[in-house]
């Protein structure tokens, strides 16, 4: 085992305004070797997420945030190279919280072992891991949609975005789409089935919200913050609910986060705003797995991934993602399947 | 009836920033005379309510603006000096939408007519009217009190902050109350019954929310806005709700409303803020009202009123009110009773 060489990304400080490749170190050190209850993973592919600015930063949150000199935090999906817990056998393909890296020593309590037959392998790290499950239980239990209701949904060609937008259409809502450039829109429109789709780098968002939604917004899904939001707040039906499952248009200012300055729009119209994190929804990841799973083998749930092969390519990869030049669940390929 | 003079405030401009006395006309023109339906009141009490700088402002909310030459709107309480409608006669007293005036002709239905023996009249304004209601079910609807739960409310003095106190304290909450100096200070915790307050005015209140909430905040009552919010926010326990009742620190404001800055913590803390009018409970009023004239008469619910002597103060009194100057619920007398 202690033959195989492990590249990581560690981080060595905390950014300041936009993550930069400085602020990791690239390393080679061995891999581990697996201790009682453990497994060795070999890393295939990792997903790359919004949220994982946030974890760079110091301070409290929701998740502890990533130490200095730690590997960097990241999910990914991998195979079992060698194992020390009845549950897991080598050649199993697993989920899990790997970290950049090439090989990740885990328990196999915090490894999920998934079929590779079910789904290429990055979707489980997309519409069928935790993005999926993010717009699932974020979508279903904060927006509680109605049928006829209209949902809005920013980001919506994103990991998160892709999958609210179908499940609002299965739950029978109107579904306008907000995503930068006539590409993903669409993709949102024309694969996942979004009513319409509003190009925020190209269209008056105001004028195109006023145009689609005459009697207002009752759920929006809300992956960026920002400006869009504080637009759509401004367009709510009464008892709109707003569910805040990120803020990617903000992540990295550096001067202090905008609030949404036009909240007072919930006291007119009676309406809410509430926030979540998938892993307030553990218990019940079941029961989301089994019905996005459901959905995809039926065709209702179409997912896109974006390969960027090389791990090496980690700082890059995920500035790309904050300036939303990924087309579907960004990923960086680790190794060959 | 055409003899009687009525002194009326007009709204001529739309204040910008603080409203200001060269915002409305004052004139004398005869009061009018009920028609079928309605009747004639002498108004007594006018009730000086933060939302009124809202009313002034053009544009959607959840009720129309005054419009530019109408008397300015405003819930009064006085006596019926002529009707011509059966539900009503004359010596009754009524609440109802009476607007900056001696005297108004309103529809029978539109008054409500209060039994003067249960307390002194302003109070129908106050603790027994819309202010008693808007804490009633603000608190007990969206903030949804359990026992032993930490409840912050700020204007914590106020009209509807008093009552907010007090009946989180029935329900078993720890209260906590912020408001501006050491005699609200005194009020919210000797007479209202709070467990501490904060004075805003002269304490850190960071950290005095810090010290008070080691186990965070459960509720928030929420009737100021702006700083306050901001750093309530990042005190939230988890699953806090946050009731938007107003925004008093901001309805001034020339710049755009500083909006929370800190709106993320919701999604740390899979809390919610959900906004409401009072009028959106009209339906279940006579609940309300029972309950908080049940509390009055058992002693639990205490109250003050701040009155102010003088139809022609108005535009006066109205700023006193936005800097925070009255101690208790402010009032207008217009007439003696």
């Amino acid at each position: 085992m202690s033959t195989l060489e492990n590249r990581q990304f560690k981080l060595t400080s905390r950014p300041v305004g936009m993550v930069k490749r400085s602020d990791f170190e690239f390393v080679t050190t061995p891999a581990g070797e697996p201790g009682p209850g453990e497994a060795l993973v070999r890393v295939l592919y990792l997903s790359l997420d919004p949220a994982m600015r946030g974890w760079m930063n110091a301070g409290r949150s929701y998740i502890a945030p990533v130490g200095l000199g730690e590997v960097m935090r990241a999910g990914g999906i991998g195979r079992v190279v060698a194992s020390n817990d009845p549950a897991l056998g080598v050649g199993d393909t697993v989920v899990g919280m790997t970290g950049v890296q090439d090989y990740a020593v885990l328990k196999a309590k915090d490894l999920t072992r998934v079929d590779p037959r079910l789904a290429p392998l990055p979707r489980f790290l997309g519409a069928l891991g935790m993005p999926g499950l993010t717009a699932y239980f974020g979508l279903l239990d904060i927006g509680q949609p109605k049928e006829g209701e209209t949902l809005v949904v920013s980001a919506a060609a994103g990991a998160v975005g892709a999958v609210t937008v179908q499940i609002g259409k299965i739950k029978g809502c109107r579904v306008l789409g907000i995503a930068g450039g006539p590409d993903k829109c669409r993709y949102v429109v024309e694969e996942l089935g979004a009513d319409a789709a509003i190009d925020y780098k190209n269209e008056d968002v105001r004028a195109a919200l006023a145009r689609h939604c005459p009697k207002g917004i009752d759920i929006y899904f809300d992956n960026v913050g920002g400006e869009i939001l504080d637009i759509v707040l401004l367009m709510l039906a009464r008892r709109a609910r707003v569910v805040i499952c990120g803020a990617i248009s903000q992540y990295n200012n550096i001067e202090s986060m905008q609030g949404p300055r036009n909240y007072m729009s919930l006291l007119i119209n009676h309406a809410l705003m509430e926030g979540f994190v998938v892993f307030d929804y553990a218990a019940r990841y079941p029961e989301g797995m089994r019905a996005l799973a459901g959905w995809a083998l039926s065709g209702k749930l179409k997912a896109r991934e974006h390969i960027v092969e090389g791990l090496e390519t980690f700082p890059d990869t995920l500035q790309k993602l904050y300036r939303g030049e990924n087309f579907g669940k960004l990923v960086i390929q680790v190794a060959d399947e």
